[in-house]
């Protein structure tokens, strides 16, 4: 259920979910209210007057018994129930300029993996499979062993023929063959077809079928994320997140592998991951009434440092010049060999990596959204504590990493921080009064700035001309938001009193510049890697944005400072956690599951730092949004139409 | 060196190595001296005359100053240090007839593993390979991963392509190769090549493809082997052994069984056949000092229950009808998985079992001695706790286990006793007087009778017609050696005062009931496999002995009670620790290791109890030697001279 919300006085109507707050519904239409509490309702700034319908509100101190019954509301305390329209109050009202820009990007929705599609071109094939079989009972004239039985039967009922056995699921078979008459449902691993032969991993009695269970596991360097598969029915029940407790040691990876060169330090950061792994997995499956002993395999994706310390092998040289992974390719590793709480059938099966640093999670993102096998020339970006790009068709792919280092996790900025509550999200600036409004994440008093709030934030001082094309902030301009700070000229988001700290929210000089850094890489990035094809900007067909950054982007914004490029906005499109989702199609598809390996080594990888060119399109990146604006039309055109 | 005896007054000569015991020598000879105490020199009884030539004599009490200075020596007191002529004293002569009988069998020395024939016939091939790789060291330029690197060096210098690798050779990947700058030596498994690609399980710095070893084990009921391998060189550097430790759980297989059901029993078992392993391994590398971690692999072969229980499988439906074995082929397991002390990279392979009664110790022996591949029709015996057997020739081989019980290991028998110190193992009996002339292991005061003992005692007595051919003894002699005892008639071996225990160790009817059950059972087992197949004994060209029991059997005298038909002595052949040395040979032929399971598969296992004829095969074969006695020629033959 959808309610119309019109902003008087501009007149603009838009449809928003029944329930949705309304300063939230404001900054999706690309109304500016003021705002510097991040939605908590303690600045008083954001009101509105409602004209018509009815809003649910929370009432504060901060509106008069008078206010209040001539329909003042704060737009962050009220929560839409019908349709409505509301005007924005003269002190808030802003020209029609800012009504221009429309919000790109939160649009997107990930892409989830399209089961159905699968299933209908016959792709739908998991790696693990279940048979049922029904045994002749032993008896004297037939008193083979009990393994030879289940090999005849599986061979006469499915025509399975040398198979090979975990050992493991032996220790069980007499016991489990005899539980229901002979009766007995065997989970067959038919993975690695090409090397091995199909292998019986595990034996319950009676007809299993209808049960049949995998974990898709995403080893990220902050987050881990576990998800649910029915490899019966081809459903993902439901997944689960926490941060990688590797955390403790430190933020990103290279403070990981130098922990890991300590005594123990290596041990400590295995056990940390696998431990969270444990913890969200069993979440998992009590949640979902299932026993760990349903699960038949587990498909991991990570970054290389990551998919080391899982797996408990020295990074050391990720590391060091000429920084070589130990491996890329890793063969099936028992889940309890690397201490998961899972029984001893189970088995690990890990997307490999291309180089230190373009990872097995990287791999699975081209594996989900397919660009191996797509005609169509394709970017791939994935912006996280690192930034990994791809760029190719199905008949080549290119890749490389750049140092965009965490600026748009929030490291290196003075107040950035990850995007949890508290975090400024939304952001918008009146040209006029160079006021802010904000939008934090959970509503409450803002505490930092996430990475795509540091984006929009940087898209809007610009656009306000608060910031010149270099990074440096106007000094012509008369207002109070701009100030000498301790390291330099920074603009003040919001004011000590409406913050959790009680301290000045700012960006600094320092921060825009640890930024342009940052956007350079990537689009120095896109351009080297072009370059070093034949190829131009122009030519790219699409663009993927992965990870959980790319779902929160605006589009535009990140366009305007010059961090993605500016194609038309139809060539975007959002995978979500693509390593996640290419976990979970390995555990879906054979097929994936032994390609993987091909398109791994398929993808070139280019040490940019070591390859011709890419020093100078850096160089020349360190502009907003370029010192070449031909390669950014529309936000040349955005900008003139600010300016007028 | 070799010294020649002759005894008078028989003008009888044999050779004999220095410095051997006169008495043993007498034995060897088929020279019957009376002897009581087993060799310990109390009873007095084994005097000689020396009339010429050197013997180192120990003097006691028993021989008086006159007596010393004629030349009187006891036997088993005196050892040979040049060529002699002895005198037996007319107390101790006797009539020719016990001359007629020359030793069979201790002669039979086991056939070791022909390494130079494997070689020049191309079957020395071990499975596990050492290849020693100089890889080119990682620049900017070619920073592949290590594992990739390790890949492309083995597959350009030694044309391996798609290789697979064991997990935890990853982990110290990248160490290994930059220890001695990128030159490394991979270990390599050929095994399963049909099923699977060769896998690289270990990696060593620099070359060591000289230092390459293997351990190849025979796991008991009562004794655990285990032989120390040279891979480089083919060679059997030196084995150890121990009683298993499981024996105090339970003497036999079934008893094992049936601790095993009880709480915590498996675990147990498993845990102590480990210890033991792991320590006869221990020694054995710190005696040719070497690490554990030079084992590439690890071969074993053992009978059934033997193998559930070191693999922990449970055995419960070995022992219950219809007599199911859990698996009889095992995959390949990791030796640490079932707690062995030897590094991640060694695996454990196992021979094939048939049946629930025919193992892999078997199957191992009709390795070792070639059966499954020769054109002649052989039996191959081995007794031990059980006796196994299997007939066929290189097109068909049919196997059973005959129930014949541990009478032979001395189970059943009142003063029974397995072959050390104290053991009587050699006998003759006076045919006059029917004083026995004993020889026990390590010529110690008689504690009992070991097996090979009992055959020869059975034997003894049988010809010196103290027992008829149903078993009892003859009522009509006229000597205090045979008397009523507590259960039944007995015949006193060695009186109370000639023995460690002080009490008289006799042999009874009952016992005598017990050997002709248990050889009973066997024969009948050759008769009803042959019987089978349309063959008679006379159609065997080839009978195999098996067991450390066949090393010290005396074959006569075997046949002399119709434990073993009675063919051509030439006919017979030992082959040692059959189960050990196919182990062995699994582990230096990568042929062998893969044909194991089909050598396996081609055994037809016969229930022995299900098979018609069986029984009355058995109740006709309770009879010494047996009641048709045109199936022992020599016997008959042999007897009649005796009587003579």
């Amino acid at each position: 259920m959808t309610k119309r919300i019109t902003f008087k006085p501009y007149d603009l109507t838009v449809e928003v979910p029944d329930g949705e707050n309304l300063l939230r519904a404001a900054v999706q239409a690309g109304v500016h209210i003021n705002a510097s509490c991040g939605g908590e309702g303690v600045c008083g700034k954001c009101r509105i007057l409602l004209e018509s319908g009815e809003l649910e509100s929370t009432r504060s101190g901060l509106l008069s018994d008078e206010e209040w019954d001539l329909g003042y509301r704060q737009a962050c305390q009220s929560w839409i129930l019908s349709d409505l329209v509301v005007r924005i109050p003269p002190e808030s009202l802003l020209d029609r300029k800012t009504l221009t820009r429309r919000r790109g990007g939160i649009g997107l929705k990930p892409s989830p993996i399209d089961l159905a599609a699968m299933k209908s071109e016959g792709l739908y094939n998991p790696a693990f499979q279940k048979r049922f079989v029904q045994l002749p009972p032993a008896s004297l004239e037939d008193n083979a062993c009990d393994l030879t039985r289940l090999e005849n039967g599986l061979e006469r009922q499915h025509g399975l023929e040398n198979l090979a056995h975990d050992f493991f699921m032996l220790r069980k078979l007499s016991r489990v063959i005899r539980q229901e008459n002979f009766q007995v449902t065997a989970t067959l691993d038919f993975a690695q077809r090409r090397s091995r032969n199909p292998r019986v991993v595990n034996l319950e009695p009676g007809d299993t079928r209808e049960r049949h269970y995998a974990l898709a596991v995403d080893i990220g360097t902050t987050t881990v994320w576990v998800q649910l598969l029915d490899l019966a029915r081809g459903v993902i029940l439901g997944n689960g997140a926490d941060y990688n407790a590797q955390m403790s040691y430190g933020d990103d990876v290279i403070t990981r592998i130098v922990f890991s060169q300590k005594e123990l330090g290596l041990q400590k950061l295995q056990r940390s991951v696998v431990a969270t792994i444990n913890q969200v997995m069993h979440r998992l499956l009590k949640k979902h009434k299932l026993d760990p002993s349903e699960i038949s395999h587990l498909t991991v994706a990570a970054n290389t440092t990551m998919t080391h310390l899982f797996y408990s092998i020295d990074p050391k040289f990720i590391r060091l010049t000429p920084y070589t992974p130990a491996a890329c390719h890793l063969p099936p590793v028992r889940a309890r060999d690397l201490g998961l709480e899972l029984p001893d059938h189970v088995f690990i099966y890990c997307v490999s990596s291309v180089s230190s640093y373009v990872g097995g999670d990287i791999v699975a993102g081209v594996l989900a959204s397919g660009i191996y096998k797509d005609p169509k020339l394709t970017l791939y970006i994935d912006i996280g504590t690192n930034g990994e790009i791809v760029i190719g068709n199905q008949h080549w792919l290119a890749c490389a990493a750049c140092s965009a280092g965490p600026a748009f996790e929030g490291g290196g900025i003075k107040f950035g921080m990850r995007a949890t509550a508290g975090a400024v999200e939304e952001v918008s600036i009146n040209p006029q009064t160079l006021e802010p409004m904000i939008l934090t994440i959970d509503m409450v008093k803002p505490k930092g700035i996430c990475g795509s709030g540091l984006i929009n934030l940087m898209a809007a001082l610009m656009e306000a001309g608060v910031i010149a094309p270099n990074g440096k902030f106007r000094d012509d301009l008369n207002t109070p938001r701009i100030r000498q700070g301790d390291s330099g000229w920074e603009y003040v988001l919001a004011p000590a009193p409406d913050t959790q700290s009680g301290e000045d929210i700012v960006l600094s000089e320092a921060d825009i510049d640890n930024l342009m850094r940052a956007k350079g890489a990537m689009f120095a990035g896109y351009l080297t890697l072009l370059e070093n094809v034949g190829l131009r900007l122009q030519d790219l067909e699409q663009v993927i944005l992965a990870g959980a950054f790319g779902q929160f982007i605006n589009i535009d914004n990140a366009i305007a400072i010059g961090l993605l490029p500016d194609l038309d906005r139809e060539k975007y499109l959002f995978v979500g956690n693509g390593s996640l989702q290419g976990a979970t199609l390995l555990a879906f598809s054979r097929d994936l599951l032994e390609e993987e390996r091909r398109v791994a080594d398929m993808m070139t990888s280019f040490e940019l730092s070591e390859t011709p060119g890419y020093m100078n399109q850096y160089i020349a990146a360190l502009f907003l949004p370029h010192t070449q604006m031909e390669y950014f039309p529309s936000v040349t055109e955005r900008l003139r139409a600010g300016r007028e």
